[in-house]
C-alpha cells in the first residue's frame, strides 16, 4: 500500500509555482493577481478563504480579500463582480460560496468573466471542459488529476467508478476520467443515492473516487485488493481531540480499507491541499494569459 | 419485445409543434425562424440540411437555407454568424457540420449567440446541460431521453451504459440519464475504444445507448434478456437494394438482439427522426424564448 501524500504534492507544486512567480517577476512581468470576495462569517468559509489568501502570499501572488456582511445585496455582489470583471489588474477572482440564501448563486457565477473565473464554475468553463477545450478545471477535479499523474497511476482502460454526481465533483471528475489521454481514457461508472448495488459495483473497481459526502461511507468489504482510492469527503464532524472541536471525516472508512487499497489519500492531507493549490495554478494561469487572451 | 417507433414519435411531436404554432399565429406571436449555414455539396448534410427546412414547413416554422460554397473564408462564415446573431427575425440557427478543414468548427460554434444556438453545441449550453440548468440541449441526446419517456422507460436506479464517449452523443447523454429525476436517476456507465471489457459490462445493463459509430457493434451475446436498446449509430454503408446506392447500419446487431431485448429502436426510424424533431422543439423553444430571454 502506497499513501497518496496530497500535503507533499501540493508543497512541491507551490514549490514549482512559486519559482515561476519568480521568474516572471524577475523578467517584469505581471505578479498574478486573486481576489476572494467573502460574504458572512461561515466558519469552513473563513478558514478555505484565509488558506487561499496565505497560499497566494506563500507562491508570491498579490492577493486581495473583500468582505461582506451577510446582509448584503444580490446587487452589490453583482455590482462587485461586474467591478472586478472590468479591473486589469485582476487576473482571476472567486465568490466563496455557499452564498447567503436571498443572494441566487448561480446569477453571480454566470456574472463572473469566464476569463478570471478560476474555479472554473461558470458554465463556459464546465462545457469546454466536457468537449476537451482549454479551460479552467474546477479545483478539487483538477487536483485529484494531478495526484493521480504524480503517483503514475494507471487509468486507461481501468474500471474508475465514481461515488456522487455533484456538479463541482462528480461530474467533472467522471468527465475527466472518460476524456482521451492521460490522466483518462477509463471505464467511468457513476453511482449515487439513487444506485442500488453500490458494493457490487465498487467491488469490481480498479480505482474509487468517493464523493458523496457521506463519512466512512466506503468499507472495507466494498473493495478490492489492489484498488487505488481517493477520498474526496470532508465532512466536518464534533471531536473532542482537537482545539477546533471538530475533525474532517472523509468518505472512506480509511482504517478498513487501507489495508486492501494499493493507493490511498488520508483525509486530511490527500484531495484537500490539492484542492486550493489548483486554484493558484489556475490563478497562474489566468496572470500568463495561457487559457484565454 | 416492444419496437421503440421513433418515426412513429417523432411525426406524433411534429403535430404538437404545428398545433403550438398555429396558436401562436392565430394569436399574432411571431413565427419561429430557423436559418441553415450549408457549406459544400457533401451528401449527407445535404440529405440533413433539406430534411430540417422541409420539417420546418411542416410544423409552420420560417426557414432559410444559406448556402456556401467549400472554397467559403472562415471570415466569411465567421462574419454570416455575426449578422444571424444581431438579426432579431431569426430565433435560432444552426451551421452544418462538418465544415471543411481550414474552417474551425470550433471557432464557428464559440461565436454563435448561445441564444440562438439550437443545436445545443456552444460550451455556454453544454455547461449548463452538465449543471443541470436550462439550456438548449443538443438533438440527438434530447431525442433519446424524449423516446424513453414516450415509453414510460423506467430509469431510476438502472444500470445504464453508454458506448461511445464523443462530444455530440455519449457525454452528453450519459450527463443526462445521471441527472437526478426522470428519465435520470440512472447508474451510468460510459465505454469507449479503451475500455478492455465491454461485453461483460453490456451484460450487466439494463439500458444500452450504442453511439460508437461501428456497424453491427452489439451482438446478441452481449446483452441479457429483457434489456433496452438505443442504437444511435448511422453509418452509411454501399448497397445495391436501395435507389441512393448505400443504407443506414446501426451500431447494433439488430437481428440478434431484437430476440433478447424488451425495447428496442429500429435504424432507421429509431433516433434519427427524433433528432430532427428535437432541433425544431429547440426552435420552438428560442422563437418563445422559454430558455433564454
Amino acid at each position: 500500500m502506497q499513501l497518496i501524500d496530497g500535503k507533499a504534492i501540493a508543497a512541491q507544486i507551490k514549490k514549482e509555482i512559486a519559482e515561476e512567480v519568480t521568474i516572471i517577476k524577475a523578467n517584469g512581468g505581471k505578479t498574478p493577481h486573486l481576489v476572494a470576495v467573502l460574504v458572512g462569517h461561515d466558519g469552513g468559509s473563513e478558514t478555505y478563504v484565509s488558506n487561499k489568501v496565505r497560499t497566494c502570499e506563500e507562491v508570491g501572488f498579490k492577493s486581495t480579500l473583500i468582505r461582506y456582511e451577510s446582509d448584503v445585496t444580490e446587487e452589490e455582489i453583482l455590482a462587485c463582480v461586474e467591478k472586478l470583471n472590468k479591473d486589469a489588474d485582476v487576473d482571476g477572482f472567486i465568490v466563496q460560496l455557499p452564498l447567503p440564501k436571498h443572494i441566487s448563486e448561480e446569477k453571480v457565477i454566470e456574472a463572473i468573466d469566464y476569463r478570471k473565473d478560476v474555479d472554473g464554475f461558470h458554465p463556459i468553463n464546465v462545457g469546454r471542459m466536457s468537449i476537451g477545450l482549454p479551460c479552467f478545471v474546477s479545483a478539487t477535479p483538477a487536483g485529484i488529476v494531478e495526484l493521480l499523474k504524480r503517483y503514475n497511476i494507471p487509468t486507461q482502460g481501468k474500471n474508475c467508478v465514481v461515488l456522487g454526481r455533484s456538479n463541482i465533483v462528480g461530474k467533472p471528475i467522471a468527465g475527466l476520467m472518460m476524456q482521451k489521454g492521460y490522466p483518462g481514457d477509463a471505464t467511468v461508472t457513476v453511482c449515487h443515492s439513487r444506485t442500488p448495488n453500490i458494493k457490487e459495483i465498487c467491488l469490481e473497481a480498479d480505482i474509487i473516487i468517493a464523493a458523496m459526502g457521506v463519512p466512512e461511507f466506503l468499507k472495507g468489504d466494498m473493495v478490492k485488493e489492489g484498488v487505488t482510492v481517493i477520498d474526496v469527503g470532508t465532512t466536518r464532524v464534533p471531536s473532542t481531540e482537537t482545539k477546533s472541536g471538530f475533525k474532517l471525516k472523509g468518505d472512506v472508512a480509511f482504517d478498513e480499507v487501507v489495508a486492501k487499497a494499493g493507493f490511498i489519500t488520508p483525509v486530511p492531507g490527500g484531495v484537500g491541499p490539492m484542492t486550493i493549490i489548483s486554484l493558484m495554478r489556475n490563478t497562474l494561469l489566468a496572470g500568463k494569459k495561457e487559457i484565454y487572451k
